[in-house]
């Protein structure tokens, strides 16, 4: 069960190795019917190069990890020199899809992983919480950034 | 002078101080014509958290770095379970558009300095090469993304 935000002041760090981080944001009208094809397309999306080869893999088949994190800046529509966040979805329901969004990933990550015999993981960070990214790259595959709205 | 890339296989290693990854991907369409407003909404946009107090200031008053990569994957569409970068600028107009728009923010950059007495930076990659980021956060400030279009 995803929890929502605390008060506490004890920061969490995790780590993932080589894979995804998905930053997430719900817009107004964002609605549980869209969060089946988000995983899919999160998951299935050919986006990853083979170390050997270089062939463009989903994350399921690279096999790598997921690290989901709550975003919502990226609704963010610049007026003047201020981002104004009017068209995110209101925090509650935004909570809950994210949590959704979040164990439909960790779902379809451990039945790919019962198929495969890939020990990829899914962590995310609490929604409504400060995060943090400190990101090391892997020497042989450069950083890219896709942007998906659904 | 910005240049293209090459097909030397040294790696240059860029380091900024706090401050803000661009990253910059024209689309089929892009002109010259929307490169001051690029410059002036990165520049000026207010979007970061002064380390006392928390108010949100440009990066041009935080003070903070910039650093500018070229990222030409944000363009891409998902189509099934690939991204097809159909949309994105052809390759040697983008690199003259990405050339401008680094140019016009090393020219702005300098003169914020001056008058300002700051000492910001503005460093950039190279066009068409692979590029990497390695990202260290300051313990006191959380990393946000915002995505603008123009």
């Amino acid at each position: 069960m995803v929890q929502p935000a605390t008060d506490s002041v004890d920061a969490e760090y995790v780590q993932i190795g080589r894979g995804l981080i998905v930053y997430v944001c719900f817009l107004k009208g964002a609605s549980e019917t869209m969060i089946d094809n988000m995983v899919k397309s999160v998951l299935k999306a050919r986006l990853s190069k083979q170390t050997d080869g270089g062939r463009l893999v989903s994350i399921l088949d690279l096999p790598g990890d997921i690290m989901i994190m709550p975003q919502s800046t990226l609704g963010g529509k610049l007026k003047g020199n201020a981002m104004k966040f009017n068209g995110n979805i209101q925090k509650e329901e935004g909570f809950r899809l994210y949590s959704h969004f979040v164990e439909k990933c960790e779902k379809a990550v451990a039945s790919a992983n019962v198929e495969t015999g890939h020990n990829s993981i899914v962590l995310y960070g609490t929604y409504g919480n400060k995060t943090e990214v400190f990101s090391t790259e892997s020497p042989t595959n450069g950083q890219y950034t896709h942007y998906m709205e659904f």
